[in-house]
């Protein structure tokens, strides 16, 4: 187990495993004093209703005090590169606010999406990745340009769904659905790394390969694919949906027009028909369907879709709840507090 | 008693009666451990400080866990109609925030203002009224088109001022007061409401009919008068605080011109004089004085009113505390945790 | 002791020590349930990260609760003029916010920086000032144009470096820096005060007299220099460095041309060479550097000085979690709630 949580894949499974089995027991008993004492800061460079909630409300739950911190509104806005001359807007540094942070509070976690002006700097994941540079404390990811918390959710939701922690062998598809806006990437890396890793059969289903994900994660789901026999592939036909077991939707920009949000739009504007239907549905194998949220109805999935019986919207959500209070007890009850 | 406090209207004078008898205790013990382990998810779509303190603060000392969110700002802004395409600035819909908050919290609380366009749709109440659709928790008004816990809370001033839990029978003023921009009618439809319930005899004075409240307000304020022995008018004439036991301000915008602010500010500027003034109070019987914060002094009434020992401003502002504890336990206590 | 911590200079010397006393047990030992049930409203007129995370966190840590509320954003904004006609911004009059949440919480903590327009009205405090004259509860001062609290913790950085509550005859530098923008005098006024306080050597070193403080905080410093035995002087010259024990970095606008921000700046652009380097450290004697934070590398500290084993930018943020933890057990402990 690496000290931080930001991205899965640098997590053994059996960890995973872990988590998702504390997971399930804290979800029959929520409030068990694991962390009586401690505290977090949680940073939000970005909104969050969930997120702020199921962290705040959990680190409560298990008798730890969360702080909500918004760099740039309630807080001071941060510098990220290293020798900067901060002679421009940020008034600090995330050397020190990390190193702040970390003598006031247990762990941090992060909230940071994408600045959407240059892939090449956003994929490396500055912000996250600066605090766990310059923390001394374990550090969480809330969604920077992977979104770990949610696939935790997402696998317990598929396994109470199905009723097995045994996934291999499901068929996966993992849709690009239309959003008026280019969205961030996140969600998408996520779900090929965990289904891949679960050993289902995952395709990842987009418009065309303008949408195709950074090769950083194509590459992780095949050799996860590999690893767990299950098996990974890249469609842009809507024919991936046939028999289908489970169906994961989430919109995101096309990386070759990155930065260019007007153009990602109207390339994205031809591909309306990718909304998650009634009738798309219809070609599975009774698949389940979820989507993290916030989730545009009738724009990426359907009023009827959204609102199925095997829709796992709303138990994907709720179980952010459970996987972060297992998630946290895990990185900080056997950690001794340094305050 | 109804599931959810949206209305006092919905609720029985018995069922009132009962919170108003447990906030005397809750103000003479603050500290009750009634509601350990429960939490409560408090919805500011607009700005708080009185509510925002006396929900979170009551909460803790009851032993739950308040989470405060501000859709739009802090967290998701949020789409209300039913079946609507989500192609517009909203990103996430009342049926997804209202079920997930319910995953999370044994209550939702929501402020949400009108939006001042269009009278006929605002005064639906399509926020509060989504939430309590699609939450599977009871929901709590903190000011939408009227304010119910302002009503509890103005109630116990007044018995505490009168020294007595029979008001029936007092002289009672809902005077609308001058203010540079036009704002929610919400305290004005809550006064008649509770005034008449509590069988005072009630005079809605403002400038002229345009300041009227909508029909909804006035029928009930009818129907109360009828049932409790009180009774309810309406007055254009300052002769109206001719022996008054209690003058209670508010200002609001005209519905006829509703959703056109400059008109409703230069029709409202011609009455400057409805502030509440020495003159105006030396009319009265010794009359008790009051305001929902925030008020602007010396437009609204002046500081010798504000100031007077017959000003109810800052008790009935404290009573929020005690009426919204009083509220949270009797609706939460009876009801097991779904968690 | 006065009810309120808006100055140390209000304070005896007596009773400063006792808290940096107490904060060295606080330390020690974090959680002590030394305010049980109390509570505490903070006010945030401007943005924070440490004294937000370490008056919540600190509250928590001693069995208190802490609201955050920031008026202007999510409460109301506010007017302080007694008398005042509102009928402009201002929503809400001091004199009831501070009633107000007098009646909810045992101590309010302010922060309201000055408003950089007229240095005439700024040194007058108007905000925290008019809370402490309307409220009937305790107020902390958070940084308004002195920064008590910074006090409280970097004197207590200065004991823990040189192992000695005895600071008295230390050579003390307060050194102007550069900032591409006019900042508050808040941290220099309470430098010079509190070092001259502690008997220090102090030397106020800044680019020409245009950057001289107030007369209120000079004239404070020569007074307490007198009282101790230390002294205090003006420098504009580099070599004031030389020998020193503890240089003090902070930035600050010109009073001269309060008010023009743009002067401000053209004016400080003359004096980037008054950066804290290695060069200059190199002239004191071995001396431990501090800024309070946030702080702008490499344009007010090099990055070698931020980082280098002498500077107590970490140690002096940590510490104030601890005193203000000791300072609001002090100032609560003893009162019996009103609540």
């Amino acid at each position: 187990m690496t000290r931080d949580f930001i991205d899965t894949q640098d997590w053994s499974w059996e960890d995973l495993e872990g988590i998702l089995g504390d997971a399930v027991d804290l979800k029959r008993t929520p409030l068990q004093p694991l962390l009586e004492g401690r505290s977090i800061a949680l940073l939000f460079f970005n909104p969050s209703l969930r997120t702020r909630t199921s962290f705040e409300l959990g680190a409560w739950q298990l008798g730890a005090k969360a702080i909500v911190l918004e760099p740039g509104k309630s807080a001071w806005s941060m510098a990220f590169d290293e020798g900067v001359v901060m002679d421009g807007d940020a008034e600090e540094h995330v050397r020190e606010a990390a190193r702040v942070l970390s003598t006031y509070c247990d762990a941090i976690a992060v909230r940071a999406f994408p600045r959407f002006k240059d892939w090449s700097i956003d994929r490396e994941d500055l912000v996250v990745r600066g605090f766990a540079r310059h923390a001394t404390v374990p550090i969480i990811n809330m969604e920077t340009i992977t979104h770990p918390c949610q696939e935790l959710a997402h696998l317990l939701a598929l396994r109470e769904w199905f009723d097995t922690t045994d996934l291999s062998g499901r068929k996966y598809v993992m849709t690009w659905v239309p959003h008026p806006r280019p969205l961030n990437t996140a969600v998408a890396n996520s779900a090929v790394r965990i289904a891949t890793r679960a050993g289902m059969d995952v395709t990842l289903l987009c418009p065309d390969e303008r949408w195709l994900l950074d090769e950083r994660y194509l590459e992780d789901a095949r050799g996860n694919a590999e690893r767990t026999g299950g098996s990974f592939q890249v469609s842009h036909d809507l024919a991936a949906y046939d028999d289908a077991d489970v169906v994961y939707a989430k919109s995101w920009g096309c990386l070759p027009l990155y930065g260019d949000p007007e153009a990602q739009s109207a390339a994205a504007a031809e591909f309306r028909h990718f909304i998650v239907d009634e009738a798309k549905m219809a070609r599975t194998a009774n698949a389940a369907f979820s989507h993290c949220l916030p989730a545009r109805r009738n724009v990426k999935a359907t009023d009827a879709v959204m609102d199925a019986p095997s829709s796992l919207v709303i138990p994907e959500a709720e179980n952010r709840l459970h996987v972060q209070k297992a998630l946290m007890a895990r990185m900080l009850a056997g950690v001794a507090t340094n305050h």
